[in-house]
């Protein structure tokens, strides 16, 4: 039931050209509500969060603490089945140990003549973690979130998840305990937010703001956009298998239904040389779905923008490839490196037919959150990068300025601007 | 005139917290104006270009082209002074350099189970520069814009300037041929963003917008945000100097004012423990002002938002230049050491007293685009890393599928994720 277009077809180019500009959600203008909760929680502090948190999430904080206690986390560690304690923990080490490889250095030196430059990292002091309810409520995310703040250095992780009626899922807690986070607050929405935006009574506010959540979360994220850092607004995930004739149909099927069993607006496509895999992996699809539980979702989002796109040489698929930028993509051919030296637009590369794009959702040790909707052609995967920041460093002595300094003087009057001119004409004595 | 903060006085705390948040812009609410181009360039391409250059910028693109040409070019170079010249080298030379340590390697290994992991970087595609018209139009900022990108190996930089009238500042088009533009358009405002982002018949779209630009442009950029990645939007410069009582007020009454010349907006405060020291700053400020060009704007700066802060001790400095996250620190002291230490929140640091900031703008080969109004606690300047993007590789075989696909399983298996686990369980032949 998914489109299918042919690289061979005369329409192939404005049909692809199309494919390419769908947008796949719907974005709920919900700015004027964000705004006036974040507003509110400004104004009347805690008083503002227990009054969202019982209309939206049916707790009362004079019954339930706002804050998540240690004991409560001791007792959903009790409560996580051993079996998923040591996979979030097989997972928490794969993570940490991959992203202790992405600390930045620092570069600190002395040019020819002997000027002192520099490029100090260091961690952001504070950071909040939003974390959904409910069923999108994945343990998973929180360690690929915490862990990279944790190996960055970042003194204060700070969690929220709203908690409909009080419970908040143990795993999660389990997730949050073996990834470092500092805090943890029963708190969702715009309101948990502003909060770690702006700070309460309660809770001090944070430097930068990270995770998903739904179209109020987004929206009262890029609100705070300024005050706080961010990272990405992630949309709908989506995942690009470029296959040779010699797969497995059901293998690629359930890659492909593993993207789309995410969400209505997920994505999955295939990019294949030979058209009868394309068939076999289409009606695998189709026995798959009778016996999947999200069945709905995926069948909708594969319905909806599913797609298989026949080239005429594998090769074809590189350029095709890298207009797409896909968050995942699957490389399951035989010879993969090739295609591998050939993209340039991509999130995460899963290579070879033993690498489905689920181990690196869990344990394969890089990040799951990535650059969706086409963003991988400008942006990256979140990184222990994330969590610092570079301040330069610049430090010239007598000799120095009075080499540099001419010239500075030059290009600050040819700018207009007399008085750069005569902060470094002041100290060579050269008045104005 | 500034403000004087007394830390031993007990509204301290108060005062400097009011201090901080202080907001130094006004931001107009043009979205509804911006909305409207951008729809109209995306409908309309090069015509809506066309017409709205005639209109703000009186410029007739059947009479001028739109595209500046290679020989318009050569006629700016030979038109600039070859002191300019020399000096635009000298910093070309210093920024290329330095930035050029800044590139990020590519971390491709093997772990001990044999699983590959890679940190893959590449260049983007496509980047575009706004460049500011009229007196806002400076050269040192086409080459700190410019020149990361060429380091990282972007191949196509697309410069848009407004034109009044036709004209171009000749320098600007010097630095642009210095710094390695590939291509440069007369056009400015919302419609030049909107064509770079969506491109049009003659303007290939871009992958990544960056530079400066008035209210209009940061709406357009923040507007076409998704579609493609925006560099920060920048708000007022500032400096905040630290000086023991062994400075010559005059230098760093130079410094002040040559923050407090960019904008009516910009900041400039200086801490010191010494009070005779920033009572003679503040003396030496008016002195200096009387016989500066932009003394109008400067002087409305420096009354605004200028500020002395008194501490008891200097390294009490520290804390508060940490909460202040300064663009610009200068450390003008004797012993800058303790302080360079404790300092964690900052764009730059200019170390001793024969560092004014203004070596950083031009020629001290760091960027001089960095993070303001506080950014800096979660944000970087201008850097390689902003023209390139990470993807990651993950490659298993058989044997390692085998080892980490039941943790990845089990994981699955507790998000409610089915098609996750069967995956990873088909290639497993574990069934369902």
């Amino acid at each position: 039931m998914a489109i299918w277009l042919n690289q061979t077809s005369g329409d192939f180019e404005a049909r692809f050209a199309a494919f390419l500009t769908t947008k796949r959600e719907v974005s709920d203008d919900v700015n004027d509500a964000v705004r006036t909760i974040i507003d509110d929680v400004r104004a009347r502090g805690d008083q503002a969060l227990a009054d969202y948190s019982k209309r939206f999430d049916g707790i009362d904080f004079t019954q339930v603490s706002m804050r998540v206690t240690d004991a409560e986390i001791d007792a959903a560690v009790a409560a996580t089945s051993p079996e998923l304690i040591e996979a979030l923990n097989l997972a928490a080490e794969r993570i940490e140990r991959h992203h202790a490889r992405q600390m930045p250095k620092d570069d600190i030196y002395e040019d020819a003549i002997g000027v002192g430059l520099g490029s100090r990292w260091t961690a952001i002091d504070a950071v909040g973690l939003y974390v959904p309810g409910g069923t999108a409520s994945y343990p998973s995310s929180v360690l690929m979130n915490a862990l990279p703040a944790k190996v960055a250095g970042v003194p204060r992780v700070v969690m929220v998840v709203p908690a409909t009626g009080g419970a908040i899922n143990p795993t999660v807690l389990a997730a949050a305990r073996i990834a470092g986070v500092t805090e943890i607050y029963r708190l969702g929405g715009a309101q948990a937010v502003a909060a770690l935006a702006y700070g309460t009574e309660t809770i001090a506010p944070v430097a930068k703001i990270v995770g998903p959540g739904n179209a109020y979360v987004a929206a009262a994220k890029r609100h705070v956009f300024g005050t706080v850092g961010i990272d990405m607004i992630a949309g709908p995930s989506e995942v690009l298998v470029i296959a040779d004739k010699d797969n497995d149909p059901d293998w690629l099927a359930a890659d492909l239904l593993a993207q789309a069993e995410h969400d209505t607006g997920a994505q999955s496509i295939v990019i294949t040389d030979d058209e009868a895999l394309g068939k076999a992996v289409e009606a695998a699809v189709e026995r798959q779905l009778k016996t999947l539980p999200r069945a709905e979702t995926a069948s909708a989002s594969w319905r909806d923008y599913g797609a298989i796109i026949l080239v005429d040489r594998l090769e074809d698929s590189i350029p095709l490839a890298n207009r797409i930028a896909a968050e995942h993509l699957e490389l399951a051919v035989d010879d993969p490196e090739p295609l591998l030296a050939g993209i340039r637009n991509a999130g995460a590369i899963f290579v070879g037919r033993h690498t489905p794009e689920v181990i690196g959702d869990y344990v394969g040790g890089s990040n799951h959150v990535l650059p969706t909707a086409r963003s991988a052609r400008f942006s990256s995967g979140l990184s222990v990068l994330d969590y610092v920041k570079r301040t330069s460093i610049l430090r010239l002595g007598p000799d120095q300025l009075r080499q540099l300094g001419p010239a500075a003087i030059a290009l600050a009057k040819s700018e207009g601007l007399e008085a750069h001119a005569r902060s470094v004409a002041i100290r060579l004595n050269l008045g104005d």
